[in-house]
C-alpha cells in the first residue's frame, strides 16, 4: 500500500517496545516520564467532576470553542502572567496536552526540507511529532547550562537558517538540564538577529526543588518569537489531556485553525472541571508537595547511583523534573548493555540514550526517571544494576 | 510571517463567524450540527466518573496505550460485530473525536496534488481536515440515494485516480441522504477496480428514526479497503470527544503511530469513564429515545417548512440523523438573503449552502439542524423564514 511521503518519516519506535516491559511485574522500569500516580489529586477531581455535571453538566457535555473554554484560558493566562511574562486569555489555545502544540507547530510551520534545531539530545516525542513534517534537523550540544548558544551563533554564521530552534528550557527531557538566563537571553538575541522563532517547552517547569526559578523565554521575549507551550499532565495529571499554547495572536490564530482542523476542539468537560478544580483547589500547594516528593526522589537516586555505579559513570543533579541523564564512558553501548545485562540479570530497564538524538546517535547514555518506582525498590534496583556495571567497567 | 506552504489551504471559514450568531440569544440558529444536550446521560455520566475515580482514580489519570484502553477498544468492537463486522479490539484505534481520524486519514494517504473525492456537497469538516494535505478535489452529485456510483465510475473510466472517496453513507452531512446498499455495493467493487481506498464516516449512523439499518461499507468490505470512522459525539456526548477508527492492521498501525505523534492518546479519563458506562447503562435504549426524539423534531421541521415556504423551494426529509437540506431555486443566493433578510428580519440563521462544496459552489442551498431549537421556538422561527421566502421568491 502506498502512503504519503511524510510517513517514511513516520516509524515504529524501539523505544516505544522497550518501555512496554514497564508492564511486566518482574522488571523494575526507570523508562517512563511517567509522574507518579501519588500525586494526582484524585479526591478533588472526583468533588470537581460531581459538582461541574451537577450544576452544569449538559453545557460541559456539549461541543464548545476551538480555542478552549473562556475560563480557563483565563486562568491559564493567569498563570503565566504570575511568571512573569503578562498573558492575556486571547493569548491562548487549549490543547489535547502539549504535544499536540509540537505538531501544530511543525503543521504551522515546517515545508519538506526546513531545518529545526533543538538542543542535542532533546525530548524524543518532538521529534515524533515534527517527522511527519518532513523536517531536517540539527542538534547542538549543551552543558549544565542547557543549549550552547554560542556554538548555535556559530553555525547561524555559518549560513544555516532554522524555522525554529525547539528548546526544554526547564530540566530538559532527557538531560534534565537548564537553560541560564545568559543563554536564554543569546538564544532570544539570535532569534531576531537571524530571524527563527523559537519554542518553548515547559512541561516540568513547576518542578523545581532546588535553586531559583530562570524567567521563561516568553517573558524574555519581545518581539514575538517565541511560542510557548505548557501541561497540567505533570502538576494535575496527564490522563485529562490539557495544555496549552501561549503565542502572539499572528501564531496563535493559525495554530487554532490546525486545532479546529485536527480535533475540533479539546473536551469540554476535562476543560470544564479544570477550571472549577482550579478555582475550588490551592494548586500552588499541590505543587509545592509534589515538588517536595520529586526532590527526595531525586536525592535517594542519584546518592544511590553515585555510590553503586563506578566511578567512571556520570550521573546529572537535575534541580527539578523528572530525569536524571547518565552518561557511561565512551564505547559503551546503553542499549546493548540493557539487552545483554541489565534486563535479564538485574531486571531493570531504562531509556537508552540514542533514540534521544535527532541526527547523530550517542549510545553511551541513559534516562532514568525517579518519578515512578517506591523508595526501597529503587534502591534494590539501582544497586543491581552498579554491581552489573562494576563487572562490566570495573571501578 | 512565512508559513509552511499547507497553510494556504487553511483559513478561516465564514461559517464559524456565521455560527457564533448562535451565541445571541435574539437569534434562532439551526446552523450548528450540536446534539440536543437534553439527551446528554448527565447522571449516569456522574456515577461513572465517581466509580471510576473512586475505585480506580489514579490508573484512570495515568498516561495509557496510546492506541486507547483496551476494554473500551473491545466494546467498540462488540458494537462494530454487532452492527454486521465482525471486529477485534485490535482493529479498533480511539480517537479524539471521529474528526481527529479525518486528519490522520490524510495525514497518512494525501502527498500534495493527490486527489480526493467526495460526495457533492460534503461535510466541511472533513474538508477543514484535509485541506492541510495539499489535496485536489472531486465532487460527485448524488440523489436521494447518495453519491451516485454512476457517475464516480465514469470519471475513473476517464482517468481519474484517487486516493480515497470520502463518504457519511448514513444521513449525510450536509443533505441528510442515505446510500442505498446497491450504491455501496458498487463503490466497493470501484475501489477494488480502481485501487482506491474508501474512508466511511458514521456519525449520525445510530440516530435512524425511519426506515432500514442499510450495512455499513466496512460489513460489505473484503479487500480490507475501508477505514471506518465512528464518534460517542451525537450518541453520548460531543464533549468527552471520544470516536474511533476502525481498519485493516496494515493501515491502523500507522494510524496509531499518527495519534502518538499527534497527541500521545486520547485521555485515559474520558475513555474509563465510558467503558465503564457501557458497562453499567443501557446505551441502546438511550439511542432509542434519542431516535425517537429527533425523529419527532424532523417532522415538525419538515412539516413546517412545507407548509410555510414557497413551493418552489424543496426540503429534504432525511430517515435519520440531524438535518434536512433545503434547495431554492436556481439564481437565489441563500448566504445573500441570510445577512440581507432572514438574519436582520426574521432572526433567523442557517448554514448557506456554498460551503459544503469542495469545488463549485452552489449557492441555492441551506442547511438546517432541527436537533437544538425547542419545537415552538422552531415553529414559529421557521415560519417568519417562510413569510420572507414567499416575498421574495412568491408562491
Amino acid at each position: 500500500m502506498r502512503f504519503a511521503a511524510r510517513m517514511s518519516g513516520v516509524q515504529p519506535s524501539a523505544i516505544r517496545e522497550l518501555l512496554r516491559l514497564g508492564d511486566d511485574p518482574t522488571i523494575t522500569s526507570f523508562g517512563g516520564g511517567y509522574p507518579d500516580p501519588a500525586t494526582f489529586p484524585v479526591t478533588p477531581l472526583a468533588a470537581a467532576y460531581e459538582e461541574v455535571l451537577a450544576t452544569s453538566g449538559r453545557t460541559a457535555l456539549q461541543y464548545t470553542a476551538t480555542v478552549g473554554l473562556p475560563r480557563l484560558r483565563e486562568q491559564v493566562a493567569a498563570r503565566l502572567s504570575a511568571d512573569g511574562s503578562p498573558t492575556g486569555a486571547d493569548d491562548i489555545l487549549i490543547l489535547q496536552g502539549a504535544q499536540q502544540g509540537l505538531d501544530f507547530v511543525a503543521k504551522l510551520l515546517i515545508d519538506p526540507g526546513d531545518l529545526i534545531i533543538t538542543a542535542n539530545p532533546t525530548f524524543l516525542g518532538a521529534l515524533i511529532a515534527f517527522n511527519p513534517y518532513q523536517p531536517t534537523y540539527l542538534g547542538i550540544d549543551g552543558d549544565e547550562h542547557g543549549l550552547d548558544t554560542e556554538a548555535l551563533e556559530a553555525v547561524l554564521l555559518g549560513g544555516t537558517h532554522p524555522r525554529f530552534v525547539y528548546v526544554v528550557p526547564d530540566f530538559a527531557n532527557p538531560t534534565g538540564t537548564t537553560m541560564s538566563l545568559p543563554r536564554r537571553q543569546h538564544l532570544l538575541a539570535l532569534a531576531q538577529e537571524f530571524d527563527f522563532l523559537v519554542l518553548e517547552d515547559t512541561p516540568y517547569r513547576a518542578l523545581r526543588f532546588e535553586g531559583r526559578d530562570v524567567p521563561t523565554l516568553r517573558s524574555l521575549d519581545t518581539a514575538g518569537r517565541v511560542i510557548h507551550l505548557g501541561s497540567f499532565s505533570k502538576i494535575l495529571a496527564p490522563g485529562l489531556r490539557l495544555g496549552w499554547a501561549a503565542a502572539s495572536p499572528e501564531l496563535l490564530e493559525p495554530l487554532g485553525l490546525l486545532k479546529l482542523a485536527a480535533d475540533t476542539q479539546t473536551a469540554t468537560l476535562s476543560m470544564s472541571v479544570t477550571a472549577h478544580l482550579l478555582q475550588e483547589f490551592d494548586l500552588e500547594a499541590h505543587i509545592e508537595t509534589i515538588r517536595h516528593g520529586y526532590g527526595r526522589k531525586r536525592d535517594l537516586m542519584v546518592k544511590t547511583m553515585r555510590d553503586a555505579f563506578p566511578t567512571s559513570v556520570q550521573v546529572s543533579e537535575p534541580e527539578g523534573g523528572l530525569f536524571t541523564w547518565v552518561t557511561f564512558p565512551r564505547g559503551f553501548d546503553a542499549a546493548d548493555f540493557m539487552a545483554r545485562v541489565a534486563l535479564p540479570q538485574a531486571k531493570v530497564a531504562y531509556v537508552p540514550g540514542a533514540t534521544f538524538f535527532p541526527v547523530h546517535q550517542e549510545a553511551n547514555h541513559a534516562r532514568f526517571s525517579y518519578s515512578g518506582v517506591a523508595d526501597e525498590q529503587m534502591v534494590d534496583a539501582v544497586t543491581r544494576l552498579g554491581e552489573l556495571l562494576r563487572a562490566e567497567l570495573g571501578g
